[in-house]
């Protein structure tokens, strides 16, 4: 399998994904941008704002190649150039309504000119609010998932992303989780095909898990409190992605695509000053979940 | 000089710059907390919030002292643990009106147990419409300021200013700049008491710039199109703050305190994707002037 069918399949997830999205939503469509990378490659950005139940969201297909960055080459212990081809898709949905969580997933595939390469992935869920029968649901469909392929999956990917979606100046998790991994390779027990295997459950998981919830919410009423609890909840999630995200941070060091990148903001997030949530309140009851190590299946 | 009487002075303009915002703005005024870190020192936060002019700003004072972090002892090339001493004042504000800019000022000075300090510190200002009559008034008035003390401070400083509040990943400036600068240390040319004199200088200086524009700008009214605008241009003073500042990123990174530390962050911003001013507008007019180098004066 050639790094090249891995990016086909990749635009193709794309494809199907905003196709399940816009039929999903309604009332909004995807609008599509491509651009060229000067050092090599590009990309096909869909982003849709204004839905019915998606306010804002990005579903972004690219495949870049060139010399590998200095900073990537330092960080990797290589001293030598190389060559790289990255290719992935990447997802950010914000939802107009503050019951209905937002949803990043990711997929990517990695090669060097050196003969490593490497899958990396994640779904995560950021609820406004936390609903524990939701959270259940959502990690038993990943475990379900990742137990397809390889029981020891879900249990190391999951505190994986409880420990990477972290926002450490506030001492809270991003969100509930989900699963995140990286730097996957062959090995003994896993062929490239079954990784690629492994990487396409993630990928197509996505759409059933964001219209479960998107059929399930769609139609409930919230209030002026919710709504104003959702702003500051995206303030945190600006905040993490700004400040803690490595990809971000990566793609805004090295000159990635500005727009692209910055996909993942909300449309309006909210800060105010010292916030604390009323005690015995819904909001208080959801800080205290975005805890590390909670086990939710 | 001592460090306690810097400190003493520098408590004392937040007094003195809040009392004097609270009288300008006439509606809202400053919420006080008292913090005191672990590791030694504390501070007084200053918050206002839902002002007649003022949205959202902070002035904060803060006094810390211990051992020197280790990131700073190795950015510093030291390799013997040595204390530290810091204290300043650190002003943003965000104005209810788009056509009133935000503004940021910082003084500061640094200490070491081996016996090194210095002062740091500047204005600068980030307007939503760049208004070209109101970026010369400033800067001239800065110049003036700087040049009872030395002239080369204000090109120096200005050049500086340019190249720090600079959105890299944007490829523009974060507003019209000012003036910063840090390190200043006693040589030949300059005693302690000289360079606290200019610090003064800039502190005080603060006043009479920001209630300038308060009064000029708190008439005028504003269209829709103006407040979205404001809203997409506090986006990137988010993510200036979040991705460049380096007290921001430093704080955070070294178990700040957080609230003080994002009391920079507006009330709210917005995220337009792949937003364009439309040709020959007052919006497409700021952009253009989002560049390092203009001569304001």
């Amino acid at each position: 399998m050639t790094k090249e069918q891995i990016s086909t399949y990749f635009q193709e997830l794309q494809v199907s994904i905003c196709n399940a999205l816009e039929k999903a939503d309604g009332q909004s469509s995807f609008h599509e941008d491509n651009w060229l990378r000067d050092a090599g490659g590009g990309g096909r950005s869909k982003v849709i704002q204004n839905g019915k139940i998606i306010e804002k969201g990005g579903v972004m297909f690219s495949a870049v190649w060139g010399d590998l960055h200095e900073k990537m080459l330092a960080s990797m212990g290589l001293s030598d150039k190389v060559d790289f081809f990255a290719t992935g898709v990447s997802i950010v949905l914000h939802p107009q309504s503050p019951l209905m969580p937002i949803i990043h997933m990711n997929v990517r595939y990695f090669e060097m000119s050196n003969g490593t390469f490497w899958f990396g992935g994640g779904i995560d869920l950021t609820p406004h609010y936390v609903v524990e029968e939701d959270a259940k649901w959502f990690h038993n469909y990943l475990k379900t998932a990742c137990n397809k392929h390889n029981e020891a999956y879900y249990p190391k990917f999951k505190t994986w992303a409880d420990d990477y979606f972290f926002n450490s100046h506030r001492n809270e998790t991003r969100g509930i989780g989900g699963i995140f991994f990286d730097y996957q390779k062959t090995d003994g027990t896993r062929t490239k095909e079954q990784l690629f295997d492994f990487v396409k459950e993630i990928g197509e998981s996505f759409v059933p898990i964001y219209t479960h919830f998107m059929k399930k919410n769609k139609d409930f009423p919230f209030t002026e409190k919710e709504k104003v609890f959702q702003m500051l909840r995206r303030g945190r999630y600006v905040e993490f992605n700004l400040v803690h995200d490595r990809g971000t941070k990566f793609g805004l060091e090295t000159n990635g695509r500005t727009e692209s990148i910055l996909m993942s903001m909300p449309p309006v997030a909210n800060w105010v000053y010292d916030y604390h949530a009323e005690a015995g309140s819904e909001e208080e009851k959801t800080l205290g979940l975005l805890k590390k190590g909670i086990d939710w299946v």
